[in-house]
């Protein structure tokens, strides 16, 4: 086994061939002036099974392509296998044809990462578990929760309640609940798939002078986590901190956030960002641990 | 044969299907403000043979994203052929391994477009003919330089010298000098793989006192026109006009290349730009027709 650390997981790529104790292959690589990527790999690949550690945050299409592009070279250069460890899976939202005449998105980038010579995908939290089943090959689909969870049991918020900020996110937070020993509760968010507008109930939550925890898989524009921060607030909660496995955090996501009541923001280097604090190099490695033996 | 007209070539797709007098689907498309691309298709697609018309300069990825997820939508609804026309081909300059553990980035490219459904491509003067060895698809390479050519024979041009700004554009100069019926010549460019450098031999050609036109296929950012006007002028050539297929027009490179002291720049509508006065519509129109029968 041995890891390429991709462009937009340098870090996160290195972390895990530490763990693992493993070789990394060095990789050289550029954009051109009008925007393209140049990739060239520097090492042996011949008969290895190679590990492309690359997320696919915004910009996403340029982070798919240079991935593309690496398992594409490494497959040239006789690669035996080759795994993609996407940390953060992009078009994963789009799943399923909501309306006719629908690009189902994840699916045409499946078929993008097949056809370069990728067998196996490890990501981390992808919006959607059924997602997956638009892969033609083995994937596997781990949890940060745990992780964010034991992040704030850490600090002593043992007890805090758990809230999901709509309703597909109630498993995140059941999964942090058992690790906190609290409460959970969700709310319940509508959205109009031609409009784009988004309705919020506001629901009866007990969190009256307790500590809450928003977890969510993604923060990308912030709007959902406002909005809970919000209703929290009316109904008394004590400290609002809101915790993320993919903090895309667009424009002033962040700002907005801590503008709008909560104390922190918690995410993990499945992207990178300032407000990445907790680490899934271990949680990755571990997985990759199993595929070596 | 039905149009869909992208979201990169809206205005070219549609003047091709006004050509040809045949429908266009209509596509819905937006940017999630993450990035991401939406597309839906509204029209009736089942069993019809369908042309996706999508240049993919800059953003040349979100670009070559965009066609993707249209031709993957189109085949799931049930297309019975999805040809693609690129007009400007991205990825093309990388078409073989210059240096050892490089991709070969348009051979990626192919792997990705035939993975989602497209099996046959027409585009314009693509980079290196050479690179169309790596689509395991039929491919149909047009050139626009007699449109461009013709162009400035209408200006009264005719008897104008034709340059090729360096020694792999030659075979658009002898193109466009055999219906400019004038001289032409080529400087010599090199470019050092590792550092990039690039160095312009200072070659006598005949241009004194005569109107000169540089062709090129690609515009990036100008630098390789500059060189050429410059050493035009220093060799005293009367009026200089630079033409290409595809004007990218990096950053300033319009503004470098007008102070430089070129008259104008012509380009092609396979890449929308400024100068984008000379249409391929009915370049391609004419070969779609050739398939419709």
């Amino acid at each position: 086994l041995i890891i390429i650390p991709g462009p937009s997981s340098q870090v996160l790529g290195k972390k895990i061939a530490e763990l693992l104790k493993t070789e990394t292959v060095t990789l050289h690589y550029k954009r051109f002036p009008d925007g393209e990527s140049y990739i060239r790999l520097e090492g042996e690949i011949k008969n290895k099974s190679v590990v492309v550690v690359q997320t696919t945050s915004p910009p996403q299409d340029t982070n798919l392509m240079q991935l593309c592009l690496i398992a594409d070279a490494a497959r040239n250069h006789g690669a035996k296998k080759i795994i993609a460890v996407i940390p953060y899976m992009a078009y994963a939202r789009q799943d399923k044809q909501f309306l006719p005449g629908e690009a189902v998105s994840i699916k045409t980038i499946a078929n993008m990462l097949s056809a370069n010579g990728i067998t196996q995908l490890i990501t981390v939290n992808i919006h959607a578990e059924q997602a997956l089943k638009n892969f033609n090959f083995t994937t596997k689909n781990l949890s940060a929760i745990p992780l964010l969870a034991e992040h704030f049991k850490d600090k002593g918020y043992t007890g805090a309640f758990a809230l999901a900020p709509d309703k597909g996110a109630t498993k995140y937070a059941i999964e942090a609940a058992k690790i906190l020993k609290g409460e959970y509760g969700w709310l319940q968010k509508e959205r109009d798939r031609y409009t784009g507008q988004i309705t919020v109930e506001r629901k009866k939550l007990n969190v009256k002078n307790k500590d809450v925890i928003i977890f969510d898989d993604i923060i990308s524009t912030g709007g959902t986590i406002v909005n809970a921060v919000k209703i929290l607030k009316e109904q008394g909660a004590r400290k609002i901190f809101t915790a993320c496995v993919h903090p895309l955090l667009i424009n002033d996501a962040q700002n907005k956030i801590i503008q709008s009541g909560a104390e922190e923001i918690i995410g993990t280097d499945c992207v990178p960002s300032p407000v990445s604090k907790v680490t899934v190099a271990p949680l990755i490695a571990d997985t990759l641990k199993t595929l070596k033996e």
